[in-house]
């Protein structure tokens, strides 16, 4: 028997040892997409104590505790830090299986030099520990990014963001990881949303440009990307519940735009004609900027009315759509490349039976521009995850070069999430190491230790091309 | 090599035997969901051969029959017993990796102390030893599920039941198990088909209300539902194709009513309102009433018309349905918990791709009133085999609270289908033991133990709040 | 660790290793599907080198290319074979995990002796060596089909082709592998393809039929049929995007196909009215000439516009159409049941979601006129990889009889690709080897060497009733 998360975690191949502890986990990481608070690192925040760090804001831990059956109070609500952290406890150390409970062990081992197990008796042990050492320095928020090797990190932001604080992030030269906006332009994409105009209305501030047609919104769009770009912009993300590909004519897409600014609700047909001229456009400015375009699709968002009038969006009741005609997809990528302006893509979907469909798509359009031009994102928010990180992996092997892979991103709120690089490594490094012990592959050491480099992160900065 | 299903059949680790033989073997059967037949308990059937038990109504054993090519009169036809039994035999030896194939030996060991192989050769010998124990008294229905240590059993009962069987079997003093009806009122949901208007007519009879609106329908509902209850009723369940989320006002759904009702044909749409307005309806009673609603979807069912015509329905002709959009199954949950009326509820999708959405829609509507309020069920007729069972294990581990599953159904017409919890159990504890003895979870008994017994009987008790 | 593809590759229990190479290992190959030309067989062609074998036509290894950011013109264009040769080599050794780096390999080791690792470092060492190898009379398209034990051979042929070079083949005595036609009618079917009226009028030529009905067509393709038939016809193949059924009455059905003749567009319900009354007659013409009926479906084709109006078709843009709902399969299915005229029928769909819905539909049809009538074909495709081959013959073990099923397809353009026959054997003796070793079955190797013999020659052999 292993013991718990010794330092041969999730290794169980010499191979696979060697891959990772000589290699994986000696690189830096590229955080290229989460959705770290750019004011928090700009500031430095110190935290006051573990459960800000941990309870604060991850909608993974609320919603485990609320399968737990803990009460909202303790969840979202106003009791008290300590005995917040007690039902969270109580809850993680039920929850065998989960890849909370690892990446809490990983994250106290890494950043608190705690080598216990949490559960309800320690978690006095593990308050005082954690809150001590929160009070270092090296706990701050750059402290944290600073020992975990961070090179570079996008946040995600809104067109309309005053980027105030990666401005200030950028001139204070006693921090060199480079903070870096990313573009996600949801607001304007969601025709449907009650707040559409309103929003309209703030990026036409936002941008000094008064939107009244499709066509000044565009003129809009691309002065706030240019901002961006200004900024060191290398990415883009789109949070999409699924994509779509229904065309229409401008001048359709002008009307549909104009019925929506002057109040009228839109059909189903017109919402996707709007989203689909969009994602069009979008495109094409990113593939003219050299960006990156993120497709993150497959959620059906807020679904607890309950819990959205009370607490908003973004605090767990959120699910997979398992609508995605992977046909429509094809067409969208298509469409774009077929006037030369595909931008290079990474096709995130939140349903895992989706994998296979992915790599078959991805095939459809690479060439000489880029290694693996599109690519399918790695296992993401339900699915990073033991088994849903193998199977992408395998999927993408089989499907495409699995060596090209951009690898992890960290798509969290928190600091100390840095840690599922390291699980993500470890998950590579024992895939990898399995196929080679069994004879799948040759033990090339040489071949091997790029493999790993290069999906741990010299893909990701070639591939965004990071000024590093 | 180990051997064929000697006492550590599916155990490979120390840590799976040690959970298996110490605790997961030792506690008690919660059948929360079957199909057995309740006149059978009562009159304690004696089952004359094994064929009866075996192969008298059970479709799974006959797919398998008809896949290898034999004549239905071997099936379910009028040949001879003794026949019948050894083209099954003649089938199972083919069956490798079948479950049935394990179902079946585990049957033979556990309830007629057989240790060997049964195939083409042995079947003579299995045929006379089966034969020749089935006559003991210990073989009786009560028998079996006296030695299989069930404490509780739900059976499965259309709304106009008498339930005279049930109240025979709680008046028998000498019988201490519990045999309690569940409520599954499909033929009340299912609108389209032709024998709904003859069926409402009987419910009229049954209740001793005059159905002539959805209104009168909703009285005699809640009139039998009570009924139910006075017997014990903890749990309910629902048939669906796919669940659906078509709102109408109450009034529209009283036109559909009456229209039906009025021998006419409904629209697609009219079907799908009517089944909305019933299931959000059906939710509202069971949350009143505190019962568990258990919905099973992802079946078409009766698809080979020519078998339909000869033998009715139940007799192995159904297959997955994979339409069953998510968004509308989570639509449906909402408007039910909304109003604060959604009930404990468990959703089972016969199609195993549906295990993450369905373990991300759980965790939208969890909350303090019970642990884990909204269940996954355990891989479900065609998928209840060692990777059916491993995969949703793993997915609810994933994404929710393992250790609050509330573990394995039976869904059996056979007595001796008992054995399918020792399999789940084994799978379970094999499963739970490879994390431990890879260092993904501590080796901690005391909360091993209590996660192995809590999802092999406590949760269930607890979760149906049985009176034991 | 293992060597890299040594003789146990793949093979990683005692009882597996048997299986191979005591049976699996020794039985002949059935090529029940491929993509072979006659023409080459016809008149033995020799190839000149390694870079004609391999690159040619291999639209698998394009894509990968593509996927390794190589230039178009070393794939499909005018590169020097030297060159293309090398661009592919940097390709393969990066590309780890996937199949082609194994078939490769194999490929080497058994028709070349080439027992290295090709990486770009042996490239010239590996070129030289296949290139003096390809100069034997043994290297000839013959001669690699002799070497590769193969008997049968059923090519996929149009309904007007000539079939002179299978004649051609069946008159040469000097050569006893039967090369014998497979009828695949998908430009008839295909009726909103701009080439539908032309391939109509080439089929009139063809059939000797002036076709200005469905009723004539109905003529020629019985007629063409039949011609395949007196050539040794057992298979036909129908490449689907995706199965349906909108049933029409025949006069809707004559309208239809009369106004597409007539130069005007179809609605999509026109399209698939006509489609189902296409498949239907198909399957009763199917049914009444005892031919197998393979149904290839979850397609969708030429997804890259520049690509194609480049390049053409099947030149590797095609991905996973994930739309195919499993009600319409199966009620296409019972449609020909209900008349007692649905034929042999293997299903394949690209999409490996739906190996479980295959399963269960399989069973709905399965009757004494065949040994697993019904059939769900090997991992096809985007899915000939390891996992996928374990994934479906799990899930078929699961459902069905496993022992019944007629084994692997090579699907191939290549004489080479034989060698994939080995990689399925091998996958499938470790699959049962495990559940041997495992205690999941017996340790009967009378049983288990002719199940395995069985799944890899003789089941196809009785099933398509090939006459050797």
């Amino acid at each position: 028997m292993k013991n718990f998360l010794d330092k041969d975690f999730l290794l169980s191949t010499k191979t696979a040892k060697e891959l990772f502890h000589k290699y994986a986990s000696k690189k830096p990481i590229a955080d290229y997409h989460c959705h770290l608070n750019s004011k928090e690192v700009a500031q430095d925040r110190q935290f006051e104590n573990i459960n800000q760090m941990w309870l604060e804001g991850d909608h993974y831990k609320w919603r485990q505790m609320r399968s737990n059956g803990i009460e909202e109070k303790y969840i979202t609500g106003n009791a008290p830090p300590r005995e917040k952290f007690q039902k969270w406890v109580e809850t993680l150390e039920r929850a065998i299986g989960n890849p909370l409970y690892h990446w809490s062990h990983l994250e106290l081992r890494r950043y608190f030099d705690y080598k216990g197990i949490l559960n309800s008796e320690t978690a006095q042990e593990v308050w005082d520990l954690c809150n001590r050492k929160l009070k270092e320095r090296s706990m701050s928020a750059r402290g944290i990014i600073k020992q975990s090797g961070v090179k570079v990190i996008c946040t995600t932001d809104d067109p309309i963001d005053t980027l105030e604080w990666h401005k200030k992030i950028k001139e204070d030269k006693s921090f060199d990881v480079q903070v870096i906006p990313a573009w996600r332009p949801d607001k304007a994409l969601n025709i449907e949303q009650p707040i559409f105009t309103d929003y309209i209305n703030r990026l036409s501030k936002a941008s000094d440009i008064n939107i009244v047609s499709f066509t000044d919104f565009k003129g809009a769009f691309k002065k706030r990307l240019e901002f961006f770009i200004s900024l060191g912009c290398r990415a883009t993300d789109h949070a999409i519940e699924y994509i779509t590909y229904v065309p229409a004519s401008e001048k359709e897409v002008e009307t549909i735009f104009e019925k929506k600014l002057k109040g009228n609700a839109l059909t189903k047909e017109e919402e996707l004609k709007y989203k689909t001229a969009f994602m069009i456009f979008a495109g094409q400015e990113y593939h003219k900027n050299d960006l990156v375009m993120e497709l993150h699709y497959g959620c059906k968002r807020n679904n607890n009315t309950l819990a959205f009038d009370k607490l908003g969006p973004d605090i767990g009741y959120d699910c997979i759509n398992n609508f995605a005609p992977s046909a429509q997809i094809v067409d969208f990528l298509n469409a774009l490349n077929s006037t030369e302006q595909l931008p290079k893509t990474i096709i995130f979907s939140l349903n895992p039976n989706d994998n296979a469909a992915i790599g078959t798509i991805l095939g459809c359009f690479q060439n000489a521009s880029a290694l693996s031009k599109i690519q399918q994102g790695s296992a993401w928010w339900f699915n990073d995850h033991k088994v849903g990180m193998i199977d992408q992996l395998t999927s993408l092997a089989n499907l495409g070069i699995l060596s090209n892979f951009v690898g992890m991103l960290t798509d969290s709120r928190s600091f100390l999430s840095y840690a599922r690089h390291e699980y993500f490594r470890r998950i590579l490094c024992n895939l990898i190491g399995e196929w080679v012990e069994n004879g799948e592959y040759p033990y090339d050491i040489k071949m091997l230790s790029r493999i790993i480099e290069d999906i741990s992160y010299d893909n990701a900065v070639r591939y965004f091309k990071f000024d590093i």
